[in-house]
């Protein structure tokens, strides 16, 4: 495992940081009414990378590729490139590297924005947006509410990575609040559906991979992960309670599509390569088209916490990417079997990631068991769903010798329903 | 019913031209190597409207909006410059209308591209794209073949405009060649899947319902038909085995993200206006936001044929899309519940469109009953599912007196599979 990478930029070598030189994740962000424009995060500092380039200290492309709001163009440029960006932003950053910044205050003046003076916005243009459903914890536990034990996993779930659209238009930065919807809604014992707000309101907490590199037919699990740019934490919010009553027979819909938030900061597959480990043992044997080549799933620590309005957070569970029965890459590969074309910006989820334990389950459904076991917080209350004034935050960390790859909080709080949805 | 509006372009005036006047539908052209640019069908000619728009002709907007390979940013501009667009050009090219045009030889000659000589391209980005199943022939039908005749109809579908999200990257414009696609596969009785070509390819023949009037949240079902930006063909390529094993529990995936095609011309709302036509009694009560305050369907025949390569077509169904249980206003008005953010250009597939009789069916899945009763074809040969090199042709046509609102035919040729998908 290699060690913290010492940078001059001070902050950045705290064992605390999410954002040491190790690190260099890609966001958006903004200063007062400044346009939003491409940055990296360097300790508790953001360096305006729009402005490095626009002043010849990176020099990537011969149209400008950062001083836009969205990573997308640098993902166009290709693996060549992103690797050329990251070995020139570690050369800039770095004790004892370039000094054409350290050695210059007025440009380094220019060039590092404390964070906390910033705004951050979507990092990039979600593509189009696939949420998978590959943690068997989950699928277990979340068949066996919805269709009774004996049913719990489907046939085909070690056989292929279970995964769906998504809906692009709903993924927001964190930060951004999301409201209750309303939807349609049936208990099993009611005569007639509802329309009203919903009641079971819930998190998923995912790892989003995003593609970098476009595809036009299927590609290996070897070129579905050097296709992958980056990661980022993942909020799938999901309605219950219109799930359970719209999901049969073509899957989730408006149950999914009111948001997704995802961390504001793009950590590079670079950045997680000492973290990578293998998927579990397989079950049943995967065809080939399937196996991977070697561990792509990654050793990151997730955890999240529910603050009631007002209130101090409780952690309401700890768990680890590396359960996950398939990785990013396989769930790419698959996505591409039919020949359908992948862009840079296609977001992938994970699907929801729950390990063996009860406390280490990634949704409220789960740890509530559909709420017949509210769990206990901190400040005395239970919780079995989502309660109005609440705030979700996601956190995560690949845990190096002294050092830590953060994601940034994945942060959302819940708004009450609107009294009436079509007088907003 | 309205007549046949008269145009100065002789062509249009035609009872059989599915672009008389009262059409102007909205298309991509391109000539040799031009750049594709915004063009409208008039009679057997396009109207080149980027050129009139730089010719200030024609006048929508501060920004050219029509120099374009797309019509989105027509969209964007709302229903009263839609109207506007549509005045202009019913004047621009009706009988004793402004004679701008029809009186200037040399401007004509350059604003008028004979519709033979040009390439015709996808008329819009497409943003996102939602498949519905809104065809109860078709639900009952495809439901007996997957579920058995007593769990056809899911209890949901009377109460719900069943959707999925789709792949918007797979959409493409008539003529586009379709590559049959390798899939996972496992029938009843194998013991584990396997990594094949699909054998059993199929169209869903379907309308697509575009939206141009971007929306935030809930928005009622009148306000979901006045988005609406207009209506094209669509066929909505499916693999049925590849389907059959992996649609539970989240729905259709690498099954129908091969291709989606649609036909070249986008047709507007206010051509389709004197069609409209209400959905078929209720079965049971809707809820109130779903309810229709007045026709939004139309009466638009359709039919599909089916030419083994090489050899004359036959036509394997004719129906109507009047038989459709909701409407795309319903089906949008649905989508928007959960607070969903609806984009110009996004795509909404009606669902396959199967009439009550056998030869009404809207996919050979259906007309074969799954293989089963293989249908006959004029050549003397059979067909169960598409055999490589056919080519399968979607019309459609609202039938006026003396005129016809069409679409421009929705074309597609099954390629072969690739032997190895991986060394294509």
């Amino acid at each position: 495992m290699t060690k913290l990478l010492k940078s001059w930029v001070e902050s950045a070598n705290s064992p605390d940081t999410p954002f040491p030189l190790n690190n260099l994740p890609y966001g958006v962000f903004s200063v007062d009414e400044d346009e939003p424009r491409c940055g990296v995060a360097i300790g508790d500092m953001i360096l305006d990378v729009a402005y490095l380039e626009e002043e010849g200290v990176i020099a990537l492309d011969d149209e400008p590729a950062l001083d836009l709001p969205f990573w997308n163009e640098v993902m166009e440029l290709g693996p060549k490139k992103w690797a050329e960006l990251r070995a020139r932003l570690t050369d800039l950053l770095k004790e004892g590297g370039d000094h054409v910044l350290s050695s210059d205050a007025d440009m380094r003046a220019q060039a590092l924005v404390p964070m906390a003076d910033t705004t951050l916005h979507l990092p990039f243009i979600v593509s189009e947006y696939t949420d998978f459903y590959a943690g068997k914890n989950h699928a277990m536990n979340v068949g066996t509410m919805f269709r009774g034990p004996e049913n719990a996993l489907p046939p085909n779930w070690l056989h292929i990575p279970i995964g769906y659209n998504g809906r692009a238009s709903s993924v927001v930065v964190s930060g951004t609040d999301v409201r209750r919807p309303w939807g349609q809604l049936k208990g099993p014992n009611d005569d007639a559906p509802r329309f009203e707000p919903c009641k079971r309101f819930d998190i998923e907490l995912e790892m989003g991979a995003i593609v970098g590199t476009p595809s036009e037919g299927p590609i290996t699990v070897q070129e579905a992960d050097d296709a992958i740019f980056g990661y980022v934490l993942l909020n799938d919010w999901s309605a219950r309670d219109i799930q359970a009553w719209e999901y049969q027979p073509l899957g989730p819909f408006q149950a999914k599509a009111t948001a997704t938030t995802i961390s504001p900061w793009i950590v590079t597959k670079a950045a997680l390569e000492p973290f990578r480990t293998s998927t579990p043992d397989r079950e049943k044997p995967l065809l080939p088209y399937l196996q991977e080549p070697g561990p792509m799933l990654y050793d990151i620590d997730l955890e999240v916490s529910l603050a009631p309005e007002g209130k101090s957070e409780t952690t309401i569970t700890r768990t680890n990417y590396s359960v996950m029965y398939y990785s990013a890459a396989q769930q790419l590969a698959h996505h591409t079997t039919s020949g359908c074309p992948m862009n840079a910006g296609d977001l992938l989820g994970s699907g929801t990631i729950s390990g063996p334990e009860k406390h280490e389950r990634g949704a409220l459904l789960e740890l509530s068991w559909g709420g017949k076991e509210p769990i206990a917080l901190e400040t005395g209350e239970e919780r079995s769903f989502i309660e109005d004034g609440d705030t979700l935050t996601l956190k995560g960390a690949a845990k190096g010798d002294g050092y830590q790859i953060g994601f940034g909080d994945c942060v959302g709080t819940l708004l009450p329903a609107h009294k009436d949805p079509y007088k907003r």
